[in-house]
């Protein structure tokens, strides 16, 4: 089973997470996706932060360790980690991810 | 259950309608999401519009309340909502989204 | 059955593959989504590249007659495509999208 997982970080810290998911085979591919201006309620006021998103694909296997390993990286105290199953994907795709996603010597 | 439903909308009009629906405790967090174009067909011809995409973290609870407003909140005939569903998430932000939907007095 | 399909394509080609796809009636609307950055492992090293995003709408019927286009039009040896299922989705919106997709003469 494969999954999308979406983060969401503050910009400048984006894409060192991405470089370090996939260097350490959490990953096998991670958008970044910037421009992104998040909306949502703490101690009971609306609050606005601009974010970058990140968009990661990784197999069911990994997941655990995956997530861990966001929480140690993220500056923030309640990281936003969501992960989205594939219904379907390209074959040759889901071989490619699975191998990127294997611990080699 | 939790769900991320999918809205896009003329760039506008975003930024209020995220607003609205984490004030009203009908969505978590919301991500704007700008720069998107659209591209579909409308009366035989392909038409393209620039759009705002609005990614609103929700409950399955929440989520008939949720899509009625924003159907009336969106100034098209038939706005594009779509709820995708969690596979899983960090357990810490699925606690602190239950808390954020929830009504207070 | 209703899917979400998201490929990733270089900048220069996603406007037009988003068009032919609406153009044949294989996706009803697709969302193009600039200023991505894909990072990924390939031949051993770390690899970035800026990317556009399309998040493509289409039904389970036509998914593999869409998946098989998109590898046509796609200039990778082995591009991303992978779909998530809708959960739940406006009712007119899913009418739409179904006479959207419809084949007409």
């Amino acid at each position: 089973m494969s999954l999308v997982v979406m983060v969401t970080l503050p910009p400048e810290r984006a894409h060192d997470v991405a470089r370090t998911l996939v260097q350490e085979r959490l990953a096998g591919c991670v958008n970044v996706v910037g421009g992104v201006q998040s909306v949502y309620r703490w101690q009971g006021e609306i609050a606005e932060d601009p974010e970058t998103m990140l968009l990661i694909k990784t197999s069911g296997e990994k997941y655990p360790e995956l997530e861990a390993r966001i929480k140690s990286l993220h500056p923030y105290e309640v990281p936003e980690i969501i992960a989205l199953q594939f219904d379907r994907a390209l074959p040759e795709f889901q071989a490619w991810l699975r191998e990127s996603l294997e611990d080699r010597k």
